[in-house]
């Protein structure tokens, strides 16, 4: 008998009178790669903050594991535990307040639970841009967000999550809330709480609500795909939007001519930019100051690019469906990919300008390991040197003929992005997924502090246990 | 005999052979304001992360406490200490190096001993600009700007030093090294030691060295003060300044009557903008894309602004030489100030639309202290809600007079400053000088929080003992 069982939900129950428990619906044990499946003792739905600590406060005295959940979008395990003791989940569904929006001090104040797709709106409501934006928009939750420290395509313009975050509300490992929420841009009183818990992936406190810093819409967007002859020309091509666009380069995308092909395999219906796809493209977006023609700034960059040998084809989209479009074909490759089955998936990061390097070497790495039948797909945040850099079976082979091979090639990736002074987890965080990761690439002091922190804001061990650091 | 004697050096130095270590010279024991007198018993200047290693190795072995010195030019005594066992100082000032700049990737690593003007510079011949910008930055140090986390003139446009820093190098309480140095926009592996060495005033680590982000120069900067009827009209004014020029608005800063009168007072020969002082003023700056005609949106905000009737006079600045007048009134406020003597003086931040009604009530407050003699000058980052909010004695009177009144002229401000949801040290830090307020205004559970963190970091309490969190 495990411990998940209908006694143990309603002695919980008992001790937590008046909180929404039910027994964990099968989605929240799932997660979107369907490769972990989680087990839980029950899932908890609290309606407020009080509640939230009241459940914290329990788990704290009582040993009981807890996992914070948002929208269960995390694609790292952070939130399905498969082993251990069968966790609590704490879903901040039930609260998805817009608290309050200040346009005229440029911030928001939302509660952990509100999806960011409506954070989002509500912003666009008061005339101002809350630029955190990625393909899950429509499910992932700002707790979360916050909690993994989400990139998505606009951090080149406006940063990560925590840099969009001006303060939070949190209960802490003991039950006791942190309220952070001032409508401050200045407050250098003590240590930085916020971004400890930011990106900490529910291991110290469960975020229950956040302000958000917000921007100004710009005056027009302009978007384009350009035909690049390579990775280096891409680099290149980014230098000069950034030196001519100044602050208006809000995403810069690379797309592989493979990830065009797996569009047409896995989403036949979608509208593609080319017919036969070029192998390397970019996607180049600029939000614009009022004044600035974006259309001709766009032109202005194809010609220069062009006579430098860094462009040879491109479209600039004409109206807002065909920039939708564009949008469409980058932020549906990973939903190609996921039906395509990669043998393996790694969110890296090098250095801006060791990328095209990375590439090469990357490429020459893969096509030495097995038989030399796998294909790559190479796409994503190039203006952040943040490669989403996926391996995939040979045409026509099967994802289980890889098996055997999959700790190697991930392995071998792996340490080449150490090699290149990278990251391992540029915006997917850590999760169950890279504990192991972290413990092989991570500086030995930062561990060892990462451990201190655990133990001391978290004795018990009950936050997210077995997410970021081994359980002790 | 207290242990600041030349035996307790020579002893250190027979510890420490090689490290280049002397009696600390008073210079090292002031501090700008004169207010606190501090003891060391030595001053340690490393040449490197491996020296700073050593000494906080050796002290974490013998309990010997240490404060991070960087340019010294700290408001709040954190790099002074008063009272108890003499520290040894830890000067980064042989750490100068920029290290490497890369402009392609927008970041640039440096010493923690590195001048900001220094770094500004290396950044301005790679074609780039390093953002933060402050009064004192010929004299102080990355280090401590970072430890601080600094904000200054530039924070509406580009953030904090926290939001300016990809990565920091630094020296944990217990001597190892942690190396954050990743030329990384997105690296999600793990806790964010650097936000929380960043901020915590040296009281967690020696920072030896940063990844500091740059950004692209402006095409052209134009800048103008505005004379305001008064704060509300100013709030407006910074609404449409925001609402039109989207992300160019560089910065944004109120400046009393008061202000311009004690330069005219303290500093007579400084060139500025009104013979007559008006009762309020802003200094708007602008930092343009190309193609965007400067001060012809300077002349748009200005007749839009008086068409609502928030401007009723100004001056654009038609030269560089005439800018850098404006600046320099801006800048030589806090030199009169000094040269004044305030009673008491406030680095506050209230919500930003908050600030009209802030500062009226902040005066009818000061006017009913004492006699009613006292004066203010309030001025600052209005953009940011931050005002240096400075009270001093009445016309005539000394600074002397009003000993007795200090201590209540401080609290009634900070008391309105909390009641506001404001910050009581906006960015100047905690230090020595504001312990007890962080202690009566901060949130409990995160004070909580942070002691847990600093006994686990530095049990030993070595690292800055008595700023920010009293001594245990």
């Amino acid at each position: 008998m495990t411990t998940d069982t209908p006694t143990d939900l309603s002695a919980l129950s008992a001790a937590l009178p008046g909180i929404d428990l039910i027994a964990a619906p099968p989605a929240y044990l799932e997660e979107p790669r369907g490769r972990f499946h989680g087990r839980a003792m029950a899932l908890a739905r609290p309606r407020g903050t009080a509640e939230v600590a009241r459940i914290v406060t329990h788990a704290a005295a009582t040993g009981l594991p807890l996992i914070p959940y948002g929208g269960g979008t995390g694609l790292v395990s952070g939130q399905v535990a498969p082993e251990g003791r069968p966790p609590l989940l704490v879903s901040l569904e039930r609260m998805t307040a817009i608290r309050e929006i200040h346009a005229e001090e440029a911030l928001m104040t939302v509660e952990a639970g509100a999806i960011l797709q409506s954070v989002q709106e509500a912003a666009e409501g008061a005339g101002m841009l809350f630029p955190l934006s990625l393909a899950s928009q429509g499910t992932a939750r700002i707790g979360g967000l916050l909690a993994c420290n989400a990139g998505g395509v606009n951090v080149l313009r406006y940063g990560n999550a925590r840099d969009l975050c001006l303060g939070i509300e949190a209960v802490l490992p003991d039950g006791s809330v942190f309220n952070g929420l001032k409508r401050l841009y200045k407050d250098n009183t003590g240590y930085d709480l916020r971004n400890l818990l930011i990106g900490a992936e529910g291991t110290l406190g469960i975020i229950t609500a956040a302000t958000l810093k917000l921007v100004p819409r710009p005056a027009a967007l302009a978007t384009a795909i350009f035909v690049v002859p390579d990775p280096a020309a891409a680099l290149h091509l980014l230098g000069l939007a950034r030196a001519r666009m100044a602050g208006q380069l809000s995403a810069f995308e690379l797309i592989s001519g493979q990830g065009l092909d797996f569009l047409a395999e896995a989403l036949p219906d979608l509208r593609r930019p080319f017919v036969d796809a070029p192998g390397w493209m970019v996607l180049v977006e600029l939000g614009l100051v009022a004044g600035i023609d974006g259309n001709a700034a766009l032109e202005s960059l194809f010609e220069a690019g062009a006579g430098e040998g860094w462009v040879t084809d491109g479209v600039i989209a004409a109206s807002q469906a065909q920039r939708q479009d564009f949008w469409s074909v980058r932020e549906h490759i990973p939903e190609a990919n996921r039906r395509i089955g990669s043998v393996s998936s790694h969110d890296i990061a090098v250095p801006v300008s060791r990328i095209p390097d990375f590439i090469a070497e990357g490429a020459a790495l893969v096509a030495g390991l097995g038989d030399g039948s796998m294909r790559l797909n190479c796409f994503g945040h190039m203006g952040d040197g943040n490669l989403h850099y996926n391996v995939f079976p040979g045409a026509g082979r099967a994802r289980s003929d890889y098996d055997d091979l999959r700790g190697t090639v991930k392995r071998a990736i792996h340490d080449l992005v150490h090699a290149y002074g990278g990251s391992v987890s540029a915006e997917h965080g850590i999760g169950r997924l890279k504990v192991e990761d972290l413990e092989r690439y991570g500086d030995p002091a930062k561990l060892a502090a990462m451990r201190a922190i655990k133990a001391a804001l978290d004795p018990a061990g009950i936050m997210n246990p077995g997410a970021v650091l081994r359980q002790g």
